[in-house]
């Protein structure tokens, strides 16, 4: 986009997330190019020099939503795979389903999965099941199509011993650590920082027992040497602890910081099982936290301590994982069980408040991506990353606290428009840069096709 | 209506919920007056007597929903009493504000509810706080008026000693035991099973602190009398099992069982804090629970036992409780959270499986309301309470599995029509009894001046 186009979106009740001046009412926000360009309250006068005006009357308008934990390869699992135990979950559903995706059957899941982002307010994620055999090339070409922000984690492996979740992975996802490491470095090369920062290469290491200790330390030194990011799932479940005390003598969090992996460049996700020390730890070494309270929940892995993080000074994010865990990807909706699950654990209804979960799913989020230079609120300066919620229907009414209208009250349906880059992929409903009765009708009759290919009882 | 008059709905998915049926495929359902008159399958071929032929393709017709605990005059305090240890959200937001609410208030209140839960897909409910203040007549006026089915539970109190929560009642909404016993006769006369039993009239002691033990009794009594059920508050919070084992030297159940209100007319809202015998003396009693998972969490009451008191036979139906501790009357995102949480509660990831959760909100709330031979279920022979759910969209897709979509993805949103008595209250997404524009805007106008008047900083 040329950066002399330039909107003005006026009438806006902004939700600026920027603590100097949290909620404007009437107010406006001209985006020039990429970037937002200048925000006025009501008595500010009306910048004159826009191209386009869209009135925002009846919406609120809040910073981008930042899903920091998400797999663009699992929505073509939606239904597939609920109500089990972890390993039937794995074993039974996700893998032999995953096994036996085409690179067709990837676009699709990735493109139902951004589709679905899109239309709930989220317009960055961290993208964490780009395993070669999609075809990283596939997906990042569909994060392009689809116009949003996306920190893809090309997937390293190189043990098949400890998978997640306990379970053992499938022979076909481990690779040699040599290959691992070329092909991560080439992938690197090839897409981190295109369009401008809009795509990002990052690096994960599967899970646990997924690598060698040689290969978490050379991550370690690759990520330093290229110049991105580390993330990986971490302390999921309780066997994480077990294995690693078993193997290594220490916690989990313990391992990865001796590897040299704990720090500001990394983001670990779910991190449920964790010690008093852990969270210190995590506080500490300014490692990022993506806190996915769906999938931890119906997967039965437990209760993260997101208050305990939070008050050790620790950066926690939110995420949606994926469709057979949470089963949505939606996180208007995550950030209400993110509030009301600690309050009724803790018995304490004044931790997680409104405001706190979403400083989550916006600016804590973007420091989990180490953009919030770039994204998280709304600021002149920063990119032009904006949701509009229609806040004028009966299950947002009355309101006058904004933030627990969106926290509490409304879902990702209510978005009506969404903007990225300073280029509107929603506008009133309408999906703009993907198409989505095609996508829809595809997806559906793929699920039937893979299950059928796979063999699944499902 | 006119029993004459008769819709089919034909190319439908039907998730019937009755056991012998479950899920029907491109099914048909005939209604003829105010009930289902006939149901077939794909080769059934088409009843064609039909005066009005619709098609339902692309929906999933489920039974009415059924919200067992709902506070109609609460929805204008949405947003006001976030983030509050329970003693600030009563006293500080809740009742100052409800103590200021006029006649028309609790007429915009009921309605903005009822407009939410149509919206959503609630068919029927146990209304919870029609205190005589916002007018039982009013509000049982606006029920016929919106055209859903409720039962109204008079609240009945005489003493201020021990509130909801553990706070002392306000003074105005206690009242001397005759004229209070008077009051409720009068009501329960006048509108319990009118319009064919649309509407009913219950009783509904406030809560354990809020009766003298007579009244307790004299409820019992007046029930069978009567020829109506019972609604309370019971066992919410931890204050409520200190004040019965100090105030009666047992459990708060056990007290109930001992004044003759524990029984297959009752139903009990919340029940956070059970002993192993409460919840065996719940399923032997045959009293019901109504499960409200967001208020127990976000007021950080605790969570309930539900698994355990399914696991002894009890019955269990669902509720959204209030605006103010819930924030939404959307049943639908109800189940998901009733389904996970206790997934992580109890570390076992097949506990509450979405077809029990369905079943909670749907056949076993009506039989809390004592109505499951008349609704809960899409037989013929039953009531006519349809929902229909718009299935095309990207977070219902793909879809095999209707139930896990409906469960773990859907939201009211999604809901399409809703049929009440075989009356359509809402077709394709436009509400036909209600004027949605009107309560909107006056909800809004409604609660600046509500919090004006009671003077509340919120």
């Amino acid at each position: 986009m040329a950066k002399s186009s330039s909107i003005l979106f006026d009438d806006a009740l902004i939700v600026t997330m920027d603590p100097r001046r949290r909620v404007i009412e009437r107010g406006s926000i001209l985006v020039e190019g990429d970037r937002i360009a200048e925000i006025r309250g009501p008595a500010g006068g009306r910048p004159e020099m826009a191209e386009q005006r869209i009135s925002a009357k009846g919406m609120a308008v809040i910073p981008g939503l930042v899903d920091t934990h998400v797999h663009l390869a699992q929505s073509l699992l939606r239904g597939c795979a609920d109500d089990l135990s972890l390993v039937e979950w794995l074993r039974q559903r996700v893998w032999p389903i995953q096994g036996v995706f085409t690179e067709e059957d990837g676009r699709v899941s990735a493109e139902l999965s951004m589709l679905e982002m899109i239309r709930s307010g989220t317009t960055s994620f961290v993208g964490v099941d780009v395993v070669s055999r999609y075809g990283f090339d596939g997906i990042a070409k569909s994060v392009v199509k689809a116009g949003m922000r996306g920190a893809l984690a090309k997937s390293i492996m190189d043990s098949p011993g400890y998978g997640r979740k306990g379970a053992i992975m499938p022979a076909g996802l481990v690779e040699e650590k040599e290959a691992c490491i070329s092909e991560t470095k080439s992938m690197v090369k090839k897409w981190n920082g295109i369009r401008g920062g809009l795509v990002k290469a990052w690096l994960a290491p599967r899970s646990l027992g997924g690598c060698s200790r040689e290969l978490y330390e050379e991550v370690a030194d690759l990520a330093e040497k290229q110049k991105t990011r580390v993330t990986m799932h971490l302390a999921e479940v309780k066997e994480d602890v077990r294995y690693a005390k078993q193997n290594f003598g220490m916690t989990p969090f313990e391992f990865i910081e001796k590897v040299g992996l704990a720090g500001p460049g990394s983001l670990f996700a779910h991190m449920v099982w964790l010690t008093d020390n852990d969270i210190r730890s995590v506080a500490k070494t300014k490692a990022n936290v993506a806190h996915c309270p769906s999938s931890n929940l119906k997967l039965a892995s437990g209760f993260p301590r997101v208050p305990e993080l939070l008050e050790a000074g620790a950066n926690v994010g939110l995420g949606c994982d994926g469709a057979p865990c949470n089963n949505s990807y939606d996180m208007i909706r995550e950030m209400k069980i993110a509030a009301v699950i600690q309050k009724g654990r803790l018995l304490d209804p004044l931790t997680m408040p409104a405001t706190t979960v979403l400083e989550m799913a916006t600016v804590r989020g973007a420091k989990a991506m180490g953009m919030e230079s770039e994204i998280g609120s709304i600021e002149a300066g920063k990119k032009a990353d904006l949701v509009f919620i229609d806040m004028k229907k009966p299950h947002l009414t009355p309101f006058r606290n904004v933030v627990s209208n969106i926290v509490y009250s409304a879902v990702g349906g209510d978005v009506d428009s969404v903007m990225v880059d300073g280029r509107l992929l929603l506008q009133h409903g309408r999906a703009l840069t993907l198409d989505e009765e095609r996508i829809v009708g595809e997806a559906q009759q793929r699920q039937v096709e893979l299950i059928s290919r796979s063999g699944v009882r499902a």
